[in-house]
């Protein structure tokens, strides 16, 4: 029976309301409070719930999700520090699926089609779209920050209160290692605390792996010894300022570009010395991997269905979306690279 | 009479010590003590004496010097600010003269020759000449800062005492406004707290002038909104760290670039919202606007004399060797571009 301009009900991880700081580390109760810090500052809700989703509106698409990757940008939002995390709302957006039901207007997709919902638009047309220079779309930026489509409403309900959206997703903000490897970059070197991700780096092409645990001196002063003077770039994927300091002050004199990727906590500045600039390196960020989603996506399923990107590599755990909880402890775990969700059979 | 060879003597302005921290402003002697910061924060003594000068070991030349710029980083290093700074040495590194002898092997330039000396080398041999990707020239760079020559000695004395080189200069980086224009940027925005400087700029090709006093809002803020959401590139030239913030916060989320020029003081410290970068801006720096001294100051020079490039109009006060003092005060008086002494009659 077709489901297209009905409202629909199914299952959905909802997030009732933003972490609370504890003070120290609390083991909630299995399946239903989970710790979201690696220092275990937070306890969050993520419940399971029966949700009803309003049927897709002019322009707008209805996605019936098959499998959901759990991120730490949900985890990010989850613990109240995201700026812009609202609630309740539903998280599990890093996913694929099938076009469930499309609304009018609707030309580019059909019924039926594997789709990739992504968190960053493309539609051609903004001064953005139009600048060749960056692949930050702003045409629906203002309501998907304030977890609204762009007519400033929400598709879900639950228990008779409205449910917001969330579009983040950091899915390709993992890509970068790999990205240095197809480069072609002649040494690769991955910083981590955690000694068990230097089997996985290795893996995915890095050539050496530093534990910053392992030196007395500043890690940054270890990798320009290392390096006969510095990196020639560098990325940061944590988050943490300290780490995007590091990662600047490891690039080489007179040339070595630094890229920020992880997404920082509400109110935390980075910093350095404006000699670092001014003696040639260069200071930069990355958003979606630069990835202009319409443009750049096909290419990218191409190259993964041809073997030459690497992605199942990353998935070391899976879980079915009754374990959503399970599963942001096993990201907090250390030997977890991605969790995917099983949300409904295919 | 020729000097080949010979321990010359002249008079040379000699800064014996670094400013002293005053509290409040002072009114020195004229002549022999000076104001050499915008807040009257010190007092510094630069004076007139005879110094011996060296002849020029192998690969150096000594040159008479017919004229010299008087600027900021002089100020900077005397005010006691500058990490590399080293007392006492002689101030007036950014002029134009003659070759007066050579050192041997010296094969470049010959007695009698036109010169401009450079704080920055080019030796066409090192890491970073060799890499195309920067001017920073490193063949001379740590004995420089030490204010010795590569032989880790001095050419000068004065009173039986070593006087150390300073060789900092920061002439090229005052030529940015006039960059922009050359390079046919649509729209030039300077921004200056000091009004008298909007004739100038405009002079130079700005198209418009905004004084940040005239605003509540922060600067950053009143830019981007006169410029439809930020500017393409920003320049900072003032050596202040909120400045810097400023500039880059000022520029256009995609794709907009800043510049740090100026020099901070010792232990200052850039910041700013990593979401600045991640959203899109770089940051960078520039030290001797990038240009290389062999390679591309002919051509600038071919510039200057076939009128492409303006260089008398920044000239706005001159004087001779014994009014350096006052020099200082006409650069910090707000009606001074660059005040150049007349070292000795050509």
């Amino acid at each position: 029976m077709s489901t297209q301009g009905q409202v629909i009900k199914c299952r959905a991880a909802v997030a009732w309301e933003a972490g609370k700081p504890l003070g120290k580390c609390a083991n909630g109760p299995k399946g239903y409070v989970t710790n979201l810090s690696l220092h275990c500052r937070y306890i969050t809700v993520v419940a399971i719930e029966q949700v009803e989703v309003a049927p897709p509106k002019k322009n707008e698409v209805r996605i019936k999700i098959l499998y959901s990757g759990v991120c730490h940008t949900d985890a990010y939002t989850l613990s109240g520090s995201d700026p812009e995390g609202v609630f309740p709302s539903i998280l599990g957006h890093e996913g694929g699926g099938i076009v469930e039901s499309v609304g009018e207007g609707v030309t580019d997709v059909a019924v039926g089609d594997h789709v990739i919902p992504l968190y960053t638009a493309e539609c051609k047309k903004c001064k953005f779209c139009l600048s060749g220079k960056t692949n930050l779309c702003q045409s629906v930026r203002a309501t998907q920050g304030r977890g609204l489509m762009p007519d400033e409403t929400s598709r879900f309900t639950c228990k008779g209160k409205t449910i917001y959206h969330y579009m983040g997703c950091s899915t390709f903000s993992e890509y970068t290692a790999q990205g240095a490897a197809s480069n072609k970059a002649g040494r690769i070197i991955a910083v981590d605390t955690n000694p068990g991700k230097e089997k996985i780096a290795r893996e995915f092409g890095c050539t050496d792996f530093v534990n910053p645990k392992d030196h007395d001196k500043p890690i940054q002063e270890v990798l320009v010894n290392m390096t006969d003077g510095g990196l020639d770039y560098t990325f940061d994927c944590t988050g943490n300022v300290d780490v995007m300091r590091a990662a600047l002050e490891a690039c080489h004199k007179g040339w070595g570009e630094s890229t920020i990727i992880g997404v920082a906590a509400a109110g935390k500045e980075i910093s350095t010395r404006p000699f670092q600039l001014v003696t040639g390196r260069v200071w930069r960020g990355s958003a979606f991997g630069g990835v202009k989603g319409k443009t750049d996506m096909p290419g990218l399923v191409k190259d993964y269905v041809d073997g030459k990107l690497k992605v199942d590599q990353f998935v070391t755990h899976t879980f079915n979306l009754d374990q959503i909880n399970d599963a942001f402890e096993a990201m907090h775990s250390g030997s977890c690279i991605r969790a995917v969700l099983t949300v409904q059979p295919e």
